[in-house]
């Protein structure tokens, strides 16, 4: 299946609308630019938001062994255990804001079988990438398989905005490579200090990333290659759930530097996706900005936050929301009696 | 009554709450802030945010008979119909929100007497600035009165988190005028285009305050007098209420350009103020960065809005919310079982 690019005949008749609403033109500003983008997605001067989703991988990396994170990869695990409890930042968010969520095993080095979780595990965490590919191709495509499963799943029971988190300790270094490779950007301007590395820790990272990119000098520059090469496996599933996504004309609501990573390596293989994604948050991860900036986009918040977990997606989704209530439910100039500019 | 300076006695304990949650120190960026602030605010651990309450003042003012806006005066008592009718867009986030609005009609050039709104008109606006004051003392003083009032009828009702809009054509001109002889910034700086004035309208807004500034050489440097100079009775109304609600603990969400011109005013008059605030949105009008910057804070949102009538307090409050959710459900590092940083 192909993503359509979106038609964008009914863009005059949604801007009219926008700007016959009781306001200066322009004055919600870039409520207004997400307004009009989900109605061209939708197709509709009325468009709705139906189920809300979020979608949360965890998954483990080999690479860790190469001290690349200050924490343990037991954290992974534990913090699925922490989603499943309720207790972990993006629970409360998603609870503040009706928003469904699945935590999804990729592939989490541990025994997560006991768990009221979606079990799609594709390895107990991917190899290390310092010693060849962090996947097989079969892997590859075992992952992409069961994230646009359950993409689909979502869309037929009814959901048309989704959102993609990911928990996976190391996975900072597979966004920065997988950027990196896709850029053209050297990989020591992609890395950051991820979860809170120190100077040394920082400096470290960026010496094993260094490796990295010596060892796979021949990868092909096309997202598959280069997310086999780098994994993880939370980062394909994230890349191939976005596609999906957009094929059932979904609304894709994007993460931080992490699940970005992987959606700007899904627009590099489906260009037409970007139209279909709202970018929430600038992440105080250094190379955010790097990576928004090499899409051309603007996103909505920026509050300093570096958690991951989709957090970045559940606290912007209220915007999102009256994005839509303000075209739905506002008077128009007309119906309100309001006197337009003189 | 005098604003108690915030006791910082607790901070020690809500950041260590704060890092002890199941994420990494610092990574909910601006939201850990928000959350230190209303605990210290409340004196508590465990905050809570109760009757969220918007006031939305309304007043005309005398100057717009030199032509510093676009739309014509008639504008304000139609949007104040547009208010009660609940069409307008602060009426959109407010319902999306669960956040009261209350109307307040504080000098519209109108006869507004069968609205269910709060009456508390002072004059059919203010008298034109460029000819004298725009209000007298007595004004002044009635404003005051009556926006506490308000207030202490609010907090009494279980409210402890408020904010205020304004809706008055003209207004950003009043706002600029006030900023300026208060900061002692030029009010040429100060200036922005408002609800969309053009090059032309502009530099003939400029001109026009240029003129009222040299018809008040004289003004005494303080809030009151600056306040009964320029007016209006809306901006008259949020510095009252402002005040009135730090003296009760309560916390003050700032809207943009007008409101925080109002705000800053009162902080001008009692500094102790800007603890209780919380500084919603960066505004797309022109000088609102400025006045931001002269206070030392940073909004939350920046997104290019630029409506008033309380539209970016309404639509931030859902972050508020998360922040207090945060620190009040998510679990700590022990109560979950996750490993902190190695």
């Amino acid at each position: 299946m192909k993503i359509a690019a979106i038609n964008r005949e009914l863009e005059t008749a949604l801007q009219h609308k926008i700007d016959q609403k009781t306001k200066p033109p322009g004055a919600l500003g870039k409520l207004e630019h997400v307004a009009l983008q989900i109605g061209l997605i939708q197709q509709s001067l009325e468009p709705v938001l139906q189920n809300p989703q979020l979608l949360l991988f965890a998954g483990d990396h080999g690479l860790v062994q190469a001290g690349v994170s200050p924490y343990p990869q037991e954290v992974t695990q534990q913090m699925v255990m922490n989603f499943v409890a309720g207790g972990a930042a993006i629970n409360v968010f998603c609870r503040q804001h009706n928003i469904a969520i699945d935590v999804v095993d990729a592939g989490v080095n541990g025994d997560l079988s006991g768990l009221d979780i979606v079990h799609a595990k594709v390895a107990q965490g991917t190899a290390n990438c310092l010693e060849g590919p962090a996947m097989t191709a079969e892997q590859f495509e075992q992952a992409c398989k069961a994230a646009r499963q359950l993409v689909v799943e979502k869309h037929s029971a009814g959901c048309n905005v989704i959102g993609f988190g990911e928990m996976g300790i190391g996975n900072t270094s597979s966004a920065a490579l997988v950027f990196s490779v896709l850029s053209g950007m050297a990989v020591e301007d992609c890395v950051g200090r991820g979860t809170g590395l120190d100077d040394a820790g920082l400096a470290q990272k960026k010496a094993v990333l260094r490796q990295v990119i010596n060892r796979h000098q021949g990868v092909e520059k096309t997202a598959p290659s280069v997310l086999q090469a780098f994994g993880g496996f939370e980062l394909v599933m994230i890349y191939a759930a976005a596609l999906q996504a957009a094929e059932l004309n979904m609304i894709v609501l994007v993460d931080g530097f992490i699940a970005t990573a992987a959606i700007a390596a899904a627009i590099h293989e489906a260009p037409a996706l970007q139209d279909y994604c709202l970018f929430s948050h600038l992440s105080d991860e250094h190379a955010h900005k790097m990576m928004l900036d090499y899409l051309g986009v603007e996103p909505l918040l920026q509050l300093n936050m570096r958690l991951g977990e989709g957090s970045g997606v559940a606290i912007t989704y209220p915007l999102i929301e009256s994005a839509i209530a303000f075209l739905n439910e506002m008077a128009s100039f007309e119906s309100a009696g309001v006197s337009d500019k003189e």
